[in-house]
């Protein structure tokens, strides 16, 4: 152990009437939810970039956190792995996920970067062997660089393009090398500043062949994790080709990928692109493309990104609630991208920050466990539309009429509907039953 | 000529120093610009419901308007039409646009409704013979009547969707009957208010149907023009399923109908949606999806469609600037779907709100048909992606490399690819001269 | 009792394991928290215009609710009169809150419409004498009706300043004769819909006269009760003059009625300004001017006004905190100024609304009161402004520093503050404890 | 000169129809409008911190640019001013402001600090002799260093406060010493993160005793300009004090500080309070309270503070109409608080932004002054309330009616007041026959 978190035991489960600071009262790993260890639902992970590599600025003011690993040489990227590996240790975090950047210092060129790298895969693989945390995620920060200022997959410049290829490649064999159980692309500069600059058409066109380039490489790696798409609407750019689960979908069927790529939803995404978070789980899961969750929450009165860690178990049940309705996770799990704020300077602030979240994570998972156990909203559900198992109905939805057939069949049956209730109110008292 | 116009003349073009207030001072119908009348350019039209339907109401008051058409007979239905026609001529509009419910009234069931749209499509299909006034496009409203509460083509209930599917052959039948050029879809119900008595996967299922059944009939009746959708993100549900255009697309992919339908975009919508309208234009020009435009602003303060008229001409310039290079409008046109607002009592306010839009519109059209035919902004534009032309890049974009072969050529060449400016601020000052 | 509820009886407090659908699990009127019964805590309210008098339109349908008491005639108030305490008596609300359009048809001029409202409040304070219900506050519509399409107060108009100042005297005569606790104005047309006609300073001191003369009034009549003023940022206008509670103290300031107007703050008013509920509700209580709140939701994602049930007890917790380290409501209370969605048609539906929106007011209560007792938070807070008890610090507080005193202490002591950590997540902890 | 802007030549006005890429079109310093000269109207200035402190950083990606002067050292200070002032000469900028931060490298302590810009002070005023540029405003940075992360004059910490007072101290010195005009008040860390360790009135206490000392020195050291508050709603913070006018107005009556203190009004900041620029400018005159500006424009689509140059004609055309209306500027001016996007890196985006946007914001002042001069747009203004000067409406406006008198005036003239059109499309369409 470093002495970054000196003073700091591990976390354990006290259950809700603990009076310790530090504790988990909600979250026990072990315990059994619909069948599964609670650890075995959430699979919960550490964010590497926004818990060790974000120095705490923001646009009107820099660094505030001190970090005895802040540097950008080998040793103290050593330094911060065995910081991180302390604090997987100490909250018990089965999976971590991370960029290339996050874990390495830049090179001068794409082959020291990609040394720095596989250097720091080899250390980071023998600490893993020691750890009970493994890799949920591993991904390539095509946007912090300046050499990304206008798009990685999506440059005008297909220099650009080429040295994104070249590092998610490396990405990649990183991630498979960490036995990582997914690999996330997320567009950060994939977007514009202005469409004055830019051909959508080309920018479309380069990004579906990059995506295409990634399948295929996974495939030929034998990689067995999922390849995640993660939305966003905008932040850094005006405009973000991944806008949301829906705009992904169009994205993905055009290139016909759709079977190859699941989605990796976060909730202060959702919420800036205008949507719930619910509503983009149950989209994806809709869809058939759910994968993953970047579980945090945005402000909702801020027009940014704000990242804060989750704490409304309400909100939360609902989301959980869609997961366990799309069948859970299977190679996925929830990654806490959520960053401190940038005044919580203090080593036992990270702790709280994850062990509050896993808390409340916990508990909404629990709530809605007990909601969907209980099955009286899914039959509320389905009895809104029975209507649709009588045979005339079928007839309708599965093509067997034409709008001349159906106004034949209205004139004749006089078919007048009358609106029925559709109960809000009530199924929201329901919910509020197990909240 | 009713005399709800009374005194007022028809409104002529007088050119950019005319100090009348009723003229136009930039749109000149039989102006010749880039090879073709502006007329034929703009194609503009009225939308009978904002102008003759809507009644001045909003969330917190009721009707402010006074208007003798108002109320549910066949009398008043024609004296609106007689109305309507009086200012087709007196603004010289070249087209209209409807709902059925904007034109009839409401029936004791689906035969009476019908009876009375026949009976009125009769009658404005005389008042057009001896007009100049065309059909852009007609639509039904599947919104407005409490049985559409829940939706219609998505309703829970099959009955609503066959009474629906039904509506929306009678108003293809009157459509086709009056000449028009495109047939409308907008969804105003199609989406929830709440996921807790929602099927996503159900309801898209059924809007998939419905859209197929559309198609079909269309080319059943020969109707020769497009079937558009309105993409509206919210307002009057919390979700609306045709959210923005690339939701839009990707939905028409799931159901093979992307080569069938067309995109109808409105400024408003777009807004609502966090894109700019030039965004949406430009998007669905990418995707080969473009048609028509719903011509109005938006409140860029307000959180839903105010469904303002159009004023700021750089902004109009910028939207006509995606038309002209998505090679201007086919089918389809500029339809004004806006609304007075409703401190505007007076007739005149009436016609200067669209002779005022029509000016505008006319002069963003000439700033930015000036901008394309200048083609500095294009050679801009190219200039950034010429790399793409080179025989390596040509390769990695056409499938001919792969992330190893890419990342080889990386490291064996030291690719470290330079930024360069991305040239905002001056391709804005570029298209300032134009404005 | 009118049969409109037939088959529902008195909701009781069955306690959270109740398997009823309608009870209370959490609202027991006689328990006592923080030394107080629950219902003197509280304060609910109906209102009885989203409740009674709203038809389920939106900007995009009509009416959806089919009520036996629509329609504008007194036998129809009186049967919504009847009905509104039936639903008192049901659920056992302490006080309502009515418009005068609310209980009366509008008369052909404001003598008949004063003598309708006369007549009303007469039938509605015999009811009262029998029930167990009382009147929280009362307030005039001086929006809904076309004559206040451009304001009431702020109207260009001075005819219906005039109108807008005789109907606020029999609003607030009426709300005395039924020993209303509190008036309150709402200037849903006070604001603007463009500058371009509109004179500011003018219609500032329009607004500031009428409510010099509503204190006046009060004062002479023998008012109690607090005069409330409810701010609102937009919609139905797109400015209003009320924007929040800030700019209202402004305002106030301005007038030098700081002392005799107090905020009723709604959750959603707050949220359509770009502020939390709690914020609004701090604010106010931090300018001395905090008197009562309008219980409601708004949907994060809709840009207007949704007035939804409130559902969410962490959000309401934390709105509660904040009243009672205000003192907790003095004439103020808990209104609901909440309507179903459209939806929902259904009798039941309107009891349920109510029935689950105390429960979740209740429990949220609770746990801001044991937050409160627990006295953590409280202690933290103090504890980060400790500094300002020392001697220096007060005196740069107290007046006894200038700039240049401060400057040469800064010099002298080399004054160079480290900074200290926010603890925000570990606060967020804390405060999870109670949720 | 330095050779950073190597190639430029100083930018002339050359008319509308000249081809260069660097001139103005519609800026003539000159020119004389409404009695006066162009450049003694819009009074621009530069500002250093965006021009050329900032580093083209974002929340997802460091510096872009790449400028020979950035470094910590005076040397690179002194390189800084050089090219500063070789830029104020080739755009012909009368002004600039600056930030104590912006132009002096950061001292290992405040004694340090104070030596460094009291070092650069006398650099820039010796280069200011031999230039024709003078300074609009100075101001202190008291958000970009780590110390001021949680506030500055309402800062937890007193000796933030301290240290703050005494910089302000020095920065106002400065200012005055190079002649300075106006010295402006920005908050940006003045608000708070979370409610939760926040004491509201604790840190509004703080806030009015910094701007009371601030106003003492002023007037102590006798500095003639004005002393500016900028309104700023959020961003850095989650909610910022100063969050618009109409807020800004009541704390400074709550101090009393109203006579004392005017109003920097940026358009972006408009924006993200919900305002149009218009409303903030008309309110700041209506108050009393107008004093300068700073021009930019932000994103429509995004929701945080993007500093853009502006470019929209029709837009800063209506907020100049609000200065003319308000007098013009007095010591106040047209600040570009814009900054070039990260992706322009060239020496030339740098002149070429400010060149465009002084272009448009002569040519939009321009259109404000022709359509103040027409006068038009004010007789209808003042028609629509020409109500008020007859003798009945004055009596109520002027205190000498009472709710009684006023209804009992109601009731005996059965006044029942007809509404009258608010023409804001035949307004709008005014306007635009000046745009
Ligand atoms: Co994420
Ligand atoms: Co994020
Ligand atoms: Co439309
Ligand atoms: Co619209
Ligand atoms: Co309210
Ligand atoms: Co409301
Ligand atoms: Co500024
Ligand atoms: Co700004």
């Amino acid at each position: 152990m470093t002495d970054f978190f000196k003073g700091i035991d591990a976390v354990k489960y006290e259950g809700p009437d603990s009076d310790s600071e530090l504790c988990y009262r909600h979250y026990d790993a072990n315990e059994i939810v619909m069948g599964k260890r609670m650890e075995d639902h959430l699979r919960f992970a550490v964010a590497y970039w926004h818990s060790f590599a974000w120095e705490g600025g923001d646009p009107f003011g820099g660094r505030t956190f001190d970090r005895p690993w802040f540097g950008s040489t080998m040793d103290k990227a050593k330094l911060k792995a065995d910081v991180a590996f302390d604090m997987f240790k100490i909250i018990g975090q089965p999976y971590f996920c991370f960029h290339d950047a996050d874990m390495r210092p830049e090179g001068d060129n794409f082959a020291e970067s990609t040394r720095n790298l596989e250097e720091m895969v080899d250390y980071i693989g023998t600490k893993m062997e020691a750890a009970e945390t493994k890799l949920l995620w591993g991904t390539a920060n095509l946007f912090s660089h300046r050499r990304f200022m206008s798009g990685a997959a999506t440059n005008p410049d297909p220099e650009v393009f080429a040295y994104s290829a070249a590092t998610i490649k490396t990405c990649m064999d990183a991630t498979l090398k960490l036995g990582g159980e997914n690999y996330v692309l997320w567009g950060g500069r994939e977007g514009y500043e202005t469409l004055l600059n830019t051909d959508l058409k080309q920018e479309r066109t380069q990004a579906g062949r990059m995506l295409q380039m990634a399948v295929d490489y996974k495939h030929k790696i034998g990689f067995k994790g999922a390849i995640l798409i993660e939305p966003k609407p905008q932040e850094p750019t005006k405009h973000q080709y991944d806008y949301d689960v829906a705009t992904v979908y169009g994205f993905l069927k055009e290139f016909g990928l759709e079977n190859e790529v699941q989605m990796n939803i976060e909730q202060g995404h959702a919420i800036l692109a205008g949507h719930s978070f619910e509503h983009e789980l149950a989209m994806a899961a809709a869809l058939g493309i759910f994968g993953s969750i970047d579980m945090n929450r945005n402000d909702y009165q801020s027009g940014w990104d704000t990242d804060q860690f989750p704490n409304n178990v309400p909100e939360i049940a609902l989301a959980y609630y869609e997961v366990i309705k799309a069948g859970g996770f299977k190679t996925g799990g929830t990654n806490f991208d959520a960053k401190l704020r940038r005044q919580s300077l203090d080593p036992v602030d990270l702790i709280a920050g994850h062990v509050g979240a896993m808390d409340v994570c916990a508990l909404g998972f629990k709530k809605a466990a007990a909601l969907f156990e209980d099955g009286k909203l899914e039959q509320e559900r389905n009895a809104r539309y029975a209507g649709w198992n009588e045979p005339e109905a079928k007839k309708m939805l599965e093509g067997d009429h034409s709008l001349e057939s159906i106004e034949e069949y209205v004139r004749g049956g006089d078919v007048n509907p009358e609106p029925r209730s559709g109960k809000q109110e009530r199924l929201e008292n329901l919910v509020n039953r197990f909240m």
